[in-house]
């Protein structure tokens, strides 16, 4: 009698009788696989070992050092061969975003510090698009003098060759931006762009170190960082269903760097710390994983977005899709504007309903405010103010994603659009 | 038969049959838990939950967000309760030099940039014998012309409040120095010198901030910030059988600090990057767990210790103890020269037969070369290159130790000393 009490209790508790016994008897729908994946069981379990038994600081010189040094050596070369070049330029650190900090700012100091190079004859190359790991540097590096030119991006958010050469001068020293964009998933197509700088670097006679930030590519996307042509690449471990707390800078041609942080001579003397083994060793596992199987993955996966973008702009009138389509999108990214709409709102009824979505990206705030990104390709306030991201797993269905759609079509008719 | 013949086929490896024999039938005795210890299988248990079902990015707005979340919050609750403060005093980082490098940089960063303190008008007081991810650090200030004062200490490693007062001036900005050394393991009276530094503070009518590195002391010292009077303190879950890849930088009465690196507003916007919830859960638990049994087991370490140092001093001749004695020295630190050896080879070959030791920290190298921390308190090169140091665990038994002192004692007899 209690739990029928109980039942008839959280059925009234909302308004909405249908929509609570859809979400009493179905499981959650997470829908914001960019944002954080589960860690792999099977990425747990090679773990394991390395917090209880091989626990050891791999700096240590007895046999239970030794065994950790190895694991994080092998996790090294495991990464150095998913990405196709050597062991030496894989660097641990402690996050996708330390990735991004060390990458950029490791390589201006650098450029400072070691070859003179005065701070107002470097020009670093970006987009308005970048997560906040990147454009959150911009003004620190603007602030002593480094010149911060951005690429324009077309309405999809997509660089052009055309673009970026002619934002590319004989100043240039570094290019930086995201393979994948992690809230409207636009791809670039790096290789193109790669060679365009390539062209730029033999005009100019100068080097052009190119970055990118691939934390959400490993799933869905080739990272070998030859076919891609670029010098360096930052990864996020718990980004494609590794442990978070690690990510990789990945360098090709030995890319010199000065270190953000200073301690130990650990990573080559760029990233000071007692290495985690078993988080290393979790990250090389879980990026391979998510190598060996991306194609496979992204052909799925794709299947299941474009259906569901279909079904989203049939159902919901007046929804914009923000980004590109097809292959120069992310397999598993879905992001529209519902405009004139609280969309932050509608990730709360969203919730409410049994599926986890966002509104952008987690860092760069996952409720309300304008999407940057969004703002940046279409100038359009009122769709940068409304979007709605769904970020598939490789596991997601159809179904979980017309859930939403189901969901957001009632908030859709119970709310009155907001007035521009 | 094949069994047979691979013990004879072990022992004959070497030339030392009662060692091998000795090494076949016990279990390896780990000493080097100041360097790293295996995560507790308590606090093992309760990170799991947040590796794989509450796994989402904290900063998200849904249900599985809001959950990530609170196990931060409430992992930063328990740690503050631990130390005496609030909550919003405690920072998460990725490691304990990662929390060493924010407070310092960033609160020199801070005065620079926010208080429009010109650099050459900061003092820091620290001492010679800090661990590298502070003692790597002060170059890097004195390059921006800070000065750096290092209170001298005495033959033991401690630092007197008269020579702290002496090197404190008006322009002190920092105090920075650790609870307890990791190498020799001296414990510094943090209370009283923190209140030589208040006395300063009022005479020269400034404000300075006190920080303490206190990585080694949660298993062993009472770690209440108000209790030691001190402003911002460092941790590494890491060395307290919590997860490697956690720092945590507490901090009392709202000292401001800059952040070292940039990306999301994560940690008061002092330190972006996704929030790794099971290792931040992780690392409260643990340092909760070693607080809460830090004197029943630095009671009865410090027997096994004693007991130990004085077998040690009996059975080695020409043996000399670094650092101090008593309450003095950390519960689970043994640190002693055998001048004239090779000591980098004597921690090989306890190794070999079953015991791992170190020379000093891993982080400042473990093999050879000379202890910057011993030269520096006893000015004898010699004995500061020859140093070997044992580091208890709390279950370490005399046994253990007993072993070590047995293969060092066939070590010596068999190696001659080398000439000076």
């Amino acid at each position: 009698m209690g739990s029928i009490a109980e039942i008839y209790r959280i059925f009234t508790l909302c308004h909405d009788f249908e929509m609570n016994f859809l979400n009493f008897f179905k499981r959650r729908a997470y829908l914001d696989f960019a944002a954080a994946t589960p860690l792999d069981p099977q990425v747990a379990k090679v773990m394991r070992q390395y917090e209880a038994i091989d626990f050891a600081n791999p700096s240590a010189i007895h046999k239970e050092g030794v065994r950790a040094r190895a694991a994080v050596e092998s996790a090294r070369q495991k990464i150095a061969t998913t990405l196709g070049i050597r062991a030496e330029g894989v660097l641990f650190t402690g996050s996708g975003t330390e990735s991004n900090n060390l990458a950029i700012l490791g390589y201006v100091k650098y450029l400072a510090r070691e070859r003179g190079v005065a701070y107002s004859d470097m020009e670093i190359v970006t987009t308005a698009l970048e997560h906040p790991s990147v454009g959150s540097l911009l003004p620190i590096l603007e602030s002593t003098g480094v010149v911060v030119r951005q690429v324009p991006v077309n309405e999809f958010g997509q660089i052009t060759t055309k673009a970026l050469a002619e934002v590319l001068s004989a100043k240039t020293v570094l290019v930086t931006f995201a393979y994948a964009n992690s809230e409207i998933g636009v791809v670039q197509n790096i290789s193109r762009l790669a060679r365009q700088v390539r062209e730029s670097e033999k005009k100019f006679g100068t080097k052009i170190v190119i970055h990118i930030d691939a934390a959400q590519a490993p799933l869905w996307l080739p990272c070998e960082m030859v076919r891609l042509g670029v010098d360096m690449l930052s990864l996020d471990a718990g980004k494609c269903f590794g442990p978070k707390g690690v990510g990789v800078l990945a360098r090709r041609g030995g890319v010199a760097l000065l270190p953000i942080m200073y301690g130990g001579g650990q990573e080559q003397g760029l990233r000071p710390g007692t290495e985690s083994a078993a988080a290393i060793v979790g990250a090389a596992s879980a990026i391979e994983k998510a190598q060996t199987l991306h194609i496979k993955r992204a052909e799925e996966v794709m299947k299941v977005r474009d259906r569901a973008i279909a079904l989203i702009l049939k159902e919901l009138p007046g929804t914009v899709l923000n980004g590109p389509t097809g292959v120069d999108r992310l397999a598993n990214n879905i992001n529209f504007s519902l405009p004139r709409f609280d969309t932050e709102y509608a990730v709360v009824y969203l919730d409410t309903y049994g599926v986890a979505a966002s509104t952008k990206s987690a860092c760069a705030g996952a409720g309300g405010g304008e999407s940057v990104v969004v703002k940046a390709i279409t100038n359009d306030a009122e769709r940068a103010r409304s979007t709605i991201r769904l970020s598939l797993g490789p596991k997601s269905t159809l179904s979980e994603v017309a859930l939403a759609v189901k969901i957001l079509k009632r908030f859709c008719e119970k709310m009155t659009p907001l007035t521009k």
